[in-house]
């Protein structure tokens, strides 16, 4: 029993995406679903309907930014009312038992499975948020608040939450020295909440470009890495650097942007390996680190955050015809600074 | 004004230690003098006196794993007395004013002045304890418990703080799960320091030889790498693995063998850069980390707890007319597991 929704996606690797319809389980004792208002889309995306982050089932609608108000809720739904605003990020399960899952960080679970592409435990192939509607677990779902406009809430369930886990883990706040690499979909949103956490924040963008951008976003100051010596420049300035550019980068230069104890941390996922001189870890006990999205609570955490602090993304709303071309424009950062698609086009 | 006192030391980079003399200040207000009983040998000391390191004024003695008595005290020391048995360790001064020295952390001072090989703010050149005696500011010198056998004690002032300090800043204790790669000097006593935490300590090392050692220093558990799939088989196990190995390492495989929120932190030096996948970093937010010595009250902190524990080096001790053959044995790990230098023989 199954309600059939319509849904854009990609008929195999690499291969345009058109519309297709897919197919949404009935409602569960603890299933929410949820008519889609906004779905953002990420890099993550492209990485899976290019097949470059391996195989999947075809065809397979991407999607895990998504917005929208709850149609309907299973008999034991206990936290969501029809009508409410909710939204789904990168998980839809997980096992609920393990010690990740019982400490709130479901990312760290091997038994997770996200929201498009994967394979729940009853054997369902997840589809995502490119679609009319979703029905999702109420342990996944979460609230966003109504005072966020919906298309700029959307890229919080992944860019959101991916910038506010790092910064929040390791312990930033007033006074804290940060650096965010790159201003694109996930740095905009590091800036935003670095600063709202009361850190200074410098920007390390190639170009000169996006400056006012930057300091209107409530960067304290802005280094074109471009320029020569930039780097150099800021040698032991920041107690954190967060690197969201997945382009491939001089390591190092940026781990000498780091203070005594400061922490590089990566959320951006390059195919060139880390690589830096040991010598630039001991001497200053630096450290390199990753961080992977965020668990559920501390999704809705960061929403609840971004709301008293007025955070949002900065979107350009598209209609679903136009996902090729976005694609197309935000692989070359073409986009300022993150597409959500309008999901009443599907 | 100065003191001529009989020492070893290289004569030029790459030249083998012979004997010759160094000159001791006559005591300041804050000095101290110490006979010296027992210095240690360091691999930084081969590093050194090699010139891979880099240029030094020759000759040069080395030496950093001090132990020794005060004989004598300057007109304003209060801590030290005539008699007290007293170690020296990597430094011998800093600013006394910047972040770091004001917390304790000299080791990342600027302007620090390294025991042997570096320039004191009045022009003074270091040379270290391969010699009989040493005289050195009371900030530098630290109590050695008088239950510490003082020939196991000397490489506490630099293996142990070496290995004390990570395992204590990153807050090893009960229950933890500590890998300790390499059983050499420092390996040796990171087991030891570990095990005194309440860890749970694995030894990773080549060959199956040192296990019984290993096992007599507190380790619970022994991997021998060199087996096939050895790695493989701690995949998750460690919640810290503390590298003391400066030889190649497929690094990759041993940050494999680290949990979710696993640090694998450097104390050796390897010429080879850190390289590996940022995604083993993302997946289970793991850190990469180096750390450097450790600062004069946590030195006297390790001693304490040492003695406390009843811990110390295990070592080989020689006569000044073997450093050469100590040398080429320490470079082939034929030591069990630090040389120790009798100061009488000099």
């Amino acid at each position: 029993m199954s309600t059939t929704v319509r849904a854009w996606g990609a008929p195999g690797a690499g291969k345009p995406l058109e519309p297709f319809t897919v197919e949404r389980r009935d409602l569960r004792p603890d299933d929410v679903r949820i008519d889609i208002s906004y779905c953002g889309i990420c890099h993550s995306d492209v990485s899976t309907v290019t097949g470059e982050w391996g195989e999947r089932q075809w065809p397979l609608a991407p999607g895990h930014e998504i917005v929208g108000v709850v149609s309907a809720v299973g008999s034991e739904v206990t936290g969501f009312r029809v009508g409410d605003v909710a939204g789904v990020g990168c998980m839809v399960d997980s096992c609920g038992e393990c010690e990740y899952c019982l400490a709130g960080e479901e990312q760290f679970c091997d038994r997770r499975v996200l929201t498009y592409g994967q394979t729940m435990p009853d054997g369902e192939y997840t589809q995502g948020g490119y679609a009319q509607q979703i029905v999702v677990r109420e342990a996944f779902t979460v609230h966003v608040p109504e005072t966020l406009p919906r298309e700029m809430a959307a890229p919080l369930l992944c860019a959101g939450i991916t910038t506010y886990s790092p910064l929040h883990h390791w312990g930033i706040g007033e006074g804290s020295r940060v650096a965010v690499v790159g201003m694109g979909g996930l740095g905009h949103m590091g800036v935003q909440i670095a600063a709202a956490m009361g850190a200074e924040v410098t920007v390390l963008s190639h170009s000169p470009s996006k400056k006012a951008d930057a300091l209107r976003f409530g960067a304290t100051d802005y280094v074109a890495t471009s320029e020569e010596g930039a780097l150099a420049g800021a040698r032991r300035r920041f107690d954190f650097v967060l690197n969201t550019v997945a382009a491939p980068l001089d390591f190092a230069a940026y781990l000498s942007t780091l203070r005594v104890d400061g922490v590089m941390c990566n959320v951006a996922l390059p195919q060139q390996p880390f690589e830096a001189p040991v010598r630039m870890f001991t001497n200053q006990r630096r450290s390199f680190v990753g961080s992977l999205i965020g668990g559920i609570a501390e999704t809705q955490e960061m929403l609840d955050f971004c709301a008293e602090n007025t955070i949002g993304a900065q979107v350009e709303v598209i209609a679903a015809d136009r996902i090729n071309e976005a694609y197309d424009r935000m692989m070359r950062s073409d986009v300022k600074y993150r597409f959500a698609i309008d999901a009443s086009t599907f």
